[in-house]
C-alpha cells in the first residue's frame, strides 16, 4: 500500500501522477472503512480526496499555511499529514479529532469546526506574513455552503480590497451547478478542460435522473437556499469585483489538471480563488448517490451501506413532531433552519408545511432577525439551530428578538455534551449566554414527554423562549412523568430529601435521580427537582427546598461559569438562606472529542461521580463542624 | 411653520412639492438646532430628510413597514410621526430615542441600534404578509456601511432567491462613489435623471476638493474599506444576480424624483433595491465640510460648530497612544477595528502605524477571525470594538481566539452604562459572555492609569485576553495609585474593613470608594478591593477579605446574570465561607436612554445607593439575629 510509505507531503511528492492516482483510491478506501468503523464525515472527504493530494503535492506544508473551512473534509489531509495511526481511532478519546486541530498537527494550521471562518483566518495569516516578510503562500479551502455565511463576504471584502496575496479554493460540491445551465455554459465553452468537466457534470446528472427520490428533492432543497449565490460566483464578475483573479472550474477529481492549475497559482501575488468543483461521497456508491445521508453517519456495514446502529428517535424529530400538529391549527407557526434541516429534524416540518419551512442557508445571524421580523408582524417562529451554532447569533437574540419582547422559540438542539464532534461542537455555553439575555425563557426539558409540553408552553406564550435540549432525548416514562400541567418558570419536585436537596437541569435529572438512589444505599437522604426552567427560576420552590437540609446541589451539563448553578446561588444569596453549595457543571474548559458517556465522567457528571461528590462534600462538611 | 403642522404622515400628502420642499429644510433647521443643544448624530440625519420626506410621502406607514437599519438616521422620521414634543428632549429620560423603538411609536416598525439587520428583519415582515395574505408594502432603508456587514448578504441572498416582494433603498452617502469614474459613469449615461445627479456630485466632489485635509484622510480610508464592495454594487448585475430588480443610482436630495421613483416601486410584486445617493450632513455647513466629526456630536454652539463641551481625553485615545508606545518597539503589535477607527480612538494608531492597522468595515466576526489569523503566525493583535458590538463576535472569540489559545487582546470599550444611545447600545452584558469563554483573561481598569498596565500586560502575556472600560475613564490620581506591578488575576486591596468588604470592578471601584467614606460617616467600616480580573479571580485575596466581615459586596456595571458578583459566590461557595453577600449590578432588564448618572441611578449603583442599599442588608442581617 502507498498510503503507508506517506509519512509527511515530502513523502507523495516522490510519487508519479499514476501511483497519485492510486494513492488516491487508497484514501477512499481508508476513509470509507474508518468511517464504517467509527462514524463520521463520509460523502464531503470522498469528494476532497484528489483536492487534497494536490494541494500537498504543489504546496509545501507546513510552511505554507493550508486552513480548511468547517474541517470537517480534513480526514485526507490528516492521513497524508503523520496521523494513519491516530486516524484509526477516528474521533474517539485519544484518536484523531473530526476537525483540524493545531495541537493534534503543525500541518493543521487553524483550528475549525464552525462554518465560514477560514478565509477571515487565512488573511490573518496572509497579513503576518507580509508584515514580517515572509514568503510562503496562504490556502483556505471553502465550501459552497460556507459561502453563503455573510463572514465569508465580509473576508473577502476584506482580502479583495486590499489586494493580499492569498489563494481561496472553493470546494464547489453543491451539484445543483447543473440546472444553471445558462450561466455555466458560458463557462464551460471557455474552459480549457471544458472536455474533461462536462464529462463529469454529465455523469453526476445522470447519476442525479436516476437517483433516489429523496436525493432528487435534496438538491431541489439546496438549489432552492443556494441558487442566487451560485449565479454569481460562476459569473467571474463577482470575484473579480471583490478584488480577487478568478480561475475555473476546475474538476475537482483530475489530479492531473488540478495539479497544473494549483501551481499556476503559487507564489503569485495576488488574491486568487479557484473554483473546484467536487462530487460528494465520491468513489463509494451508497454515498454517491445519498451525499444527503452518508454527510454525517454512524458506523455503518461498508458493504451495504446500511448503519450499524438502532434507529433512534432524535429529540429534533420529536419537537418537529410537536411543531407540525401545532402548525396544522395555527398558521402562524413555522420554522427557521440555518442549512440544517436534517439535523434538527425540521425536514419533516418542511414536508408537512413547505409554505412555512424556511432555510436560510449556512446564516444563523440572518435566520434570527429573519424570525424577528416575523414574529414582530405576528408569526410565531421556531428557529432550529444547534446550541453551538446559534452562539452565531448572541446578539440578535439579544437585540432584534428580546429587546423588541418577540415571541420567537429557540429550538436548540446537541445542548450539553455532543461527543465525537468535540471541542468546537460542545452545547455546554448555552446556559450562560441565554441567561445573560433580559427577558429570554430558557428552558430544558428531561425528557421527550417534557419538550412536547415545553413546546406546547412556548406556543401559548407571548415571550421569546429557547429550549435546549441533547440530540438523544429519551422518554423517562410515565412513573415520573407529572401528571400535571406547568406554567413558565415552574420547577418539579421529583422526590424529596432529608439531607441533600439536587437541584438538576434537562437530562441530569435522570442522572441525578441516579445518584440519589446510589446515595440511599449509602444512608444520604437526597431528593431531586427538575429546575426546567433555568430562567425565570422557580424561586418559591428553590427557597423552600433549599432551607432544612444540609447541602444543595445544583447540576447541569453546562459550564459552571455563568451558568444556572450560579444563578441559584445569586437567589440563595439574596434571600440570605446560608445552607452550603455544591455546583456541579462542565469546568470552564474545552472538552475534547469522546463518547458523551466518557465526557460526562471527564466532567464529574455521571450518576456514580455526583454522588461521590456529594458524599465528599458532605464529609468536609461535617468534618468543619467539629 | 409647516412642520408643526405635520401630526402624521397624512398630513405630509396634503402638502405640494413646494411645501415639501420648504417642510425639508424646516426639518433640517430643526434637527441641527436640537442636536446642537442634546448632542446625537447629525451627518446621517441631514442627508436622510428628503429621503425620509418621499418614504412618507408615497407609502402608508404604519400599514406598510418602514425599517431603518442601525436607526441612527431616524430623526426626520421622529419629527413626521407624531414626536415633535418628544424629539425636543432627543436621548434625554423619557424623551425621544436616539434609535426607532417599537414602544415609541407604532411608525417604529422595528427596534434597531446595531447594523446590517434591517433586510433581514424586513424579509421576515414580508414573509408573514405573504403568508397572512396581506398586501402592504415592506421597506428597508441600509447605509451602504451597514452592506459591509455579512447578514446583509445572507438577506438579499435568501430574499432575492425566494423572490419576496420588498423594496430596500440603499442609502449611500459614501462619497467615494465619485472616484469609482469607471464604473460610475456607464451609470450616469444611462440615467435618466443623468443632469440633476451629475450636477449633485460635482458639487460634492468640489465640497471634497476644497475640505479639511482631516476630511479627505478620513474618506481615503473609507475607500479603501468599501471600494470593492461599491464597485459591486454600482453594476446591477450584482442586485440582479441576488434576485433583485436594481434601480438607481437616484438622487437623494431631488424630493420630485424621489417621489416618482417611489411611487414606480411601491406594491411591486419583485424584490427592489433603489439605490439612492445621497451627501451626509447636506444643508449645514461645518457637517458637510466634516461629515466625519458631525456624525455622533456632543453639544455644539450652532454657529460656529465648535463643541460645547470640554475635550475629554477618553479611555480609547489613552488605549491608542499606550499601544503605538508598543508598537514603536514591538513589530508584532497591530491594531483591528470594525468601522470605528475615531470612537476607539484607533485613528491615532493608524496615523503612527498605518501598516499595522487594520480597519476592516462593520464586519465584527470577521474582524475577530482575522486577528486570530495574525496571532496563529506570531503577531500581537488588539481589536478595538464597541462591548455592544462585540456581542456581533461571541462565537469567534469563543472558538477562533479562545479554542486556539492565541494571544488576541480585545480593547472593548463603551463597556458598562452608555447613556444617551440607551437600550440597544449599553455594554452591560460583556462580563458575562466573555466569563462564560475558557481560557479568555476578563479584566476591568478601574482609571486610565491601570488601563495603561493592564495593556502592557496584555502585552506581555501569551493569552487571549479582553480589557473592558467606558468611554470616559478618569486618572485616579497616584493618591490611590498602586505602586507595586500587578500579575494576571491578582486584585488589589485599596482600604480594609471591618464589618463590610466591597469588592468592586472597574469605574465602580472609585463609586465604592465614596460608598465606603459615606458608610464611615453612619459607622460601618467597610473596605473596597479593586477586583480588576473577572476572569481569573483573585481566589486567595477574595477568601482572605471575606471570611471575617458581616457581609461581601461585589458591585459591577454588568447585568447581574451571569456576572462577576455570581462567580464571586461561586468561590464562596465551593471553599465553603458562609459569610452573607450582596450582588449588586446592572438588573437584568433593557436599560433605555437617560445620562449615565441617571442611569447608574436606576440601577442603584450611584456611591449613595451602594451605600444605602449596604445598610439596609446590614438591618436585614442583624434582625434576622435576634
Amino acid at each position: 500500500m502507498l498510503l503507508e510509505q506517506i509519512h509527511d507531503p515530502s513523502d507523495l511528492k516522490k510519487l508519479n501522477l499514476k501511483q497519485l492516482r492510486q494513492l488516491a483510491e487508497e484514501l477512499r478506501g481508508e476513509i470509507v472503512r474508518v468511517v464504517s468503523e467509527r462514524g463520521g464525515h463520509l460523502a464531503s472527504n470522498l469528494g476532497m480526496v484528489e483536492l487534497t493530494i494536490a494541494i500537498h503535492y504543489v504546496f509545501d506544508a507546513p510552511e505554507d499555511k493550508l486552513i480548511m473551512d468547517v474541517g470537517h473534509q480534513s480526514y485526507a489531509h490528516k492521513l497524508l499529514t503523520g496521523r494513519y495511526e491516530a486516524f484509526q481511532h477516528l474521533r474517539q478519546r485519544d484518536g484523531a479529532c473530526g476537525f483540524p486541530l493545531t495541537e493534534e498537527s503543525e500541518y493543521d494550521a487553524f483550528t475549525a469546526g464552525h462554518a465560514s471562518t477560514a478565509i477571515s483566518a487565512a488573511l490573518g495569516m496572509a497579513r503576518t506574513r507580509d508584515i514580517m516578510r515572509g514568503d510562503y503562500n496562504v490556502v483556505a479551502v471553502v465550501g459552497d455552503g460556507a459561502l453563503t455565511g455573510g463572514m465569508s463576504y465580509e473576508a473577502l471584502n476584506d482580502a479583495g480590497q486590499n489586494e493580499t496575496r492569498m489563494i481561496v479554493i472553493l470546494n464547489d460540491n453543491d451539484m445543483s451547478i447543473a440546472k444553471n445551465v445558462g450561466a455555466v455554459s458560458r463557462y464551460l465553452t471557455r474552459m480549457r478542460q471544458s472536455k474533461g468537466y462536462i464529462a463529469m457534470k454529465q455523469g453526476v446528472r445522470s447519476k442525479l435522473e436516476n437517483g433516489h427520490r429523496f436525493a432528487r428533492a435534496f438538491y431541489r432543497v439546496l438549489n432552492r437556499t443556494r441558487n442566487s449565490l451560485r449565479s454569481l460566483f460562476v459569473d467571474d464578475q463577482f470575484f473579480a469585483a471583490l478584488g480577487f483573479k478568478y480561475i475555473g472550474p476546475v474538476d475537482g477529481h483530475d489530479l492531473k489538471h488540478l495539479i497544473r492549475v494549483l501551481r499556476s497559482t503559487r507564489d503569485n501575488s495576488l488574491p486568487q480563488l479557484i473554483h473546484v468543483v467536487t462530487q460528494k461521497g465520491r468513489g463509494y456508491r451508497p454515498a454517491e448517490d445519498h451525499p444527503d445521508v452518508y454527510h454525517g453517519v454512524a458506523p455503518f456495514y461498508m458493504e451495504s451501506g446500511a448503519s450499524k446502529s438502532e434507529t433512534r428517535v432524535s429529540s429534533g424529530s420529536v419537537a418537529a413532531r410537536e411543531l407540525i400538529a401545532l402548525a396544522d391549527n395555527d398558521i402562524r407557526v413555522c420554522a427557521v433552519t440555518a442549512a440544517m434541516p436534517a439535523g434538527t429534524g425540521m425536514i419533516q416540518f418542511q414536508q408537512a408545511h413547505p409554505d412555512r419551512f424556511f432555510d436560510v442557508a449556512i446564516a444563523e445571524e440572518h435566520a434570527v432577525t429573519m424570525a424577528a421580523g416575523m414574529a414582530a408582524q405576528g408569526m410565531k417562529p421556531y428557529v432550529a439551530i444547534y446550541s453551538t451554532f446559534l452562539q452565531r447569533a448572541y446578539d440578535q437574540i439579544m437585540l432584534d428578538v428580546c429587546r423588541n419582547g418577540l415571541p420567537v422559540t429557540f429550538l436548540v438542539d446537541r445542548a450539553g455534551l455532543v461527543g465525537e464532534d468535540g471541542a468546537t461542537h460542545q452545547g455546554v455555553f448555552d446556559l450562560s449566554y441565554l441567561r445573560s439575555i433580559p427577558g429570554l425563557i430558557v428552558a430544558a426539558p428531561r425528557d421527550v414527554r417534557d419538550l412536547k409540553k415545553l413546546i406546547e408552553l412556548s406556543h401559548e406564550t407571548d415571550r421569546p423562549m429557547a429550549i435546549r435540549y441533547p440530540r438523544d432525548c429519551e422518554d423517562l416514562g410515565p412513573g415520573i412523568q407529572s401528571q400535571r400541567e406547568f406554567g413558565v418558570g415552574e420547577w418539579e419536585l421529583i422526590s424529596d430529601g432529608r439531607d441533600v436537596m439536587i437541584f438538576a437541569v434537562g437530562r441530569m435529572v435522570q442522572l441525578s435521580m441516579q445518584a440519589s438512589i446510589e446515595l440511599m444505599g449509602k444512608g444520604v437522604s437526597a431528593g431531586v427537582v427538575d429546575a426546567r426552567f433555568v430562567a425565570p427560576m422557580d424561586r418559591d420552590m428553590l427557597l423552600e427546598r433549599a432551607c432544612g437540609v444540609k447541602l444543595v446541589v445544583t447540576v447541569e451539563e453546562n459550564v459552571i461559569n455563568g451558568g444556572f448553578g450560579e444563578g441559584v446561588l445569586e437567589i440563595l444569596a439574596k434571600a440570605g438562606v446560608s445552607t452550603p453549595a455544591l455546583t456541579l457543571g462542565v469546568p470552564n474548559r474545552y472538552i475534547a472529542h469522546a463518547t458523551v458517556a466518557q465526557q460526562l465522567e471527564e466532567c464529574g457528571l455521571s450518576a456514580m461521580d455526583i454522588a461521590r461528590r456529594v458524599r465528599k462534600r458532605l464529609a468536609e462538611l461535617s468534618e468543619a463542624r467539629l
